[in-house]
């Protein structure tokens, strides 16, 4: 995800082939007026803002979906304040759109039928740290940044990175994941609880308040119900995560190869070997060749592979062997060795800088990124066939995992292009439907891929998550328009 | 559960203290009988039985509930006879109730409305094996040690092993665990997609018809919402599992100990050194002394580890080395090794006959067991606290998961020794809720625990629950009466 979130900064207007949002208002005209007061007598003046550079501020994310920004920002400072104010929107009817830091993917903090923003910035304490239980429990301002650099002296960490420093309760909302998954999972495997208002403004601990065992039979998995809901069942105030310890070495490499193929072969032989890498990214040549100039590198300009190894160096030693054993069958280079941090970091730099290098190759263009995944043993042909699809634009992923992105700049003016753009996401989608994939491994449904959804779980299991919609928001207040 | 599963084999009547089941009937007398031919015309004569023997079988799992048996049990060969069989119970409002093994210990299968158990053990084929993904997809009818026998010469295996040898859907209803949980994680990590025949006869693909990316943001977590519903939610009639790579080695290690703070202190202290050791089981002196006895060994009568370590002989060094590093600070033996197959066997056929062994002290007596789990910190003080509290019955457990058993034989004849044990559970599950834990790390609610659950998660939480059943099965014709 990493990538294109950084590339998509720089997309500040709407792209029209995925932006034909209707602006329909459902809001009683005047409602919001009248419930202002309400607000203020909850948070304070400070506390709720429709100053239109705040209101603009809070309708977009870092997607090109471009929709009408909310009509009000309200600012809680706590689960009480979040709970008030979720009744009086509930009592008069008003969408409740949550917002964490506005670094999704998928348009998921567009306000369609207008509506308050609930920003929850100022929730932003760490709490309830039991080191020797290895975890930790956040409120909703708290990013993963912000959460490692407050673990740092504990030799603990929480590894799921989206390369962009969203707020980790925004990352279980939308099911993030990220350069580290291969080792430790996404955010489905890596929340324990979670406390959520609902669209009535009751407080509901999904597993139970206060509780975090490591494994519970208890009841239906309502967790695992809000990871991924993407603020349309609730709001997420707060969130019980797992921790890990640090490991005691990481090094990390990088692997250049004659063909696609021979690299994506190689990922497939290195997780069919058992080796518990911690990255395994893949960058095509025209992705290389966008960081080199941008970073002023070196590399071969050919398809290449990031990797990183975590662990004690004794167990160290014997993943790297296994894995030069297989870049070598395949025609791999030696690899080029980041053992020490900083040398790590301007790998991993270089990595992420990848979509606003690609962006510097075409000034005055828009980003947009696709995430299908499939299964590991898919992906060679996947890749190959979608790199000839798209010769000249750029590819790169998770691979390890079965999830990559294609990053396309593209002249949003060019209405050819965008034709173009279009028709080529649709193929690329159906070929991972195919493969018994997904179109999002991490991204989310948002605005822009709901009748992707559809075509992907089919119509019964979308009308079992309207079914459980419903019943959890039968006023169709939280986040409307959005997944369903 | 391993252990409990099995001694349980033994208790054949009702305990009085969880028995006091309702046997009212809410199916209009008749309509069974009425519906029999429509059953046959879908399943033929031998797919449908009234016969007193195999309703009763079919009524009880291994649990001391008792519960009246079903009125009719039906056996479809496919997911297409599931359907229409389905159909046929919800046109006339008869409760369903799927049957796996009949290996749950949580009175799963009674049927206390009557109606039609649905036994799935003629849908027993292994589907779409992918070894290359590290994925397979099975029937109902097929257990966790028939897959494996299936795989045995892929390298590949399913580890979650709860002991008897229940049917991997089935696990995937009560969301099973077992020894192996450590290393591996539960049933919940470990589950795909699910198709699921739902309470009308639709059939639901929970990620997509025949979808199995490792990872996916794609809407609602339906996966998740059916394992653990305990055939409330729908009929589980095809499960896509991940699959592990055997590991190169594993050896099984006895340690013990001069007090039960010491065994769990170790435990405590070897999974947060980080050591990714497959199983590591408690055994108090009770549980040993009866293991000693009932398999002619002499290990020493005090608190003991169980341990298995997995990996490559490389870093099988490292795992061991930390291991008996802790375990000598903490004054423990010696470790007795078995490395060898037929030892390793030999070990964990004690460990597992334990339940028969702890019931072989007291013949005529029946067993019970908890499974209450806390976070691995809170181990040691609710280990002693509940030892302290039941000095003579057996505690022992996958203490590496927070997973503890209290196996308790009891005279069901004894009134005083009933109520005893009665209120020594309730004791039990209020320390384990207020140490942040659970009543059910892997057995389930089913029956005895619905009373628990409400207290563990509150009310709101039951609420929230009961609306996604009234949505997914609005007469309430699925396995009615269990968990909520």
């Amino acid at each position: 995800m990493t990538l294109f979130m950084q590339a998509l900064r720089f997309s500040s207007s709407r792209l029209p082939f995925i932006c034909r949002r209707s602006r329909t208002y459902s809001t009683e005209a005047g409602a919001i007026e009248r419930v202002i007061s309400a607000f203020r007598s909850v948070s304070g003046d400070e506390g709720v803002s429709v100053g239109s550079a705040v209101r603009e501020q809070h309708g977009r994310d870092e997607s090109a979906h471009r929709c009408r920004p909310p009509d009000v920002v309200v600012f809680p400072r706590s689960v009480e304040e979040v709970s008030a104010l979720a009744k009086i929107c509930h009592h008069h009817q008003l969408p409740i759109i949550p917002f964490g830091t506005g670094t999704g993917l998928e348009g998921g903090v567009g306000a369609l039928q207008g509506g308050v923003c609930f920003s929850l910035r100022k929730m932003d304490q760490v709490l309830d740290l039991h080191q020797e239980d290895f975890d930790v429990t956040v409120e909703p301002g708290v990013t993963h940044r912000g959460l490692n650099s407050y673990l740092r002296d504990t030799g603990l960490w929480f590894p799921v990175d989206p390369g962009a420093d969203a707020s980790l309760c925004g990352m279980a909302a939308t099911s993030a994941s990220g350069t580290n998954a291969v080792r430790y999972g996404t955010m489905r495997g890596n929340v324990l609880n979670l406390e959520v208002v609902l669209a009535d403004g009751t407080v509901l601990h999904t597993a139970g308040k206060g509780r975090r065992p490591r494994k519970t039979s208890a009841g239906y998995n309502l967790t695992s119900l809000f990871v991924g809901s993407e603020g349309t069942l609730g709001i997420i105030t707060k969130a019980t995560l797992r921790l890990f310890g640090i490991p005691e070495s990481m090094v990390s490499a990088v692997c250049s190869f004659p063909s696609v193929q021979s690299a994506v072969d190689s990922t497939v032989q290195i997780l069919q070997a058992g080796v518990p890498i911690a990255r395994i990214e893949f960058l095509d040549d025209v992705m290389i060749n966008a960081c080199n100039h941008f970073n002023k590198l070196s590399y071969a300009v050919t398809p290449t592979l990031f990797l990183e190894f975590h662990g004690s160096s004794k167990n160290m030693e014997e993943q790297v062997s296994i894995t030069e054993e297989i870049t070598r069958d395949n025609g791999g280079s030696e690899f080029a060795w980041a053992e020490d941090e900083e040398t790590r970091g301007r790998l991993w730099k270089a990595r992420h800088d990848a979509g606003y290098a690609a962006l510097a190759l075409r000034p005055g263009c828009k980003a947009y990124s696709t995430d299908v995944c499939v299964p590991i043993s898919r992906l060679p042909q996947i890749i190959v066939e979608t790199k000839e699809d798209l010769i000249r634009n750029n590819i790169t992923g998770h691979v390890g995992d079965g999830n990559f992105h294609c990053l396309i700049v593209l002249d949003p003016n060019d209405p050819d292009e965008v034709a173009r753009v279009h028709s080529f996401t649709e193929r690329l989608v159906r070929r991972a439907l195919a493969m018994d994939g997904t179109c999002t491994g991490e991204h989310g449904i948002g605005l822009g891929k709901r009748a992707l959804l559809r075509e992907e779980v089919g119509p019964l299991a979308i009308s079992v998550m309207q079914g459980i919609k419903a019943t959890l928001d039968p006023k169709n207040l939280m986040n409307p328009g959005k997944v369903l």
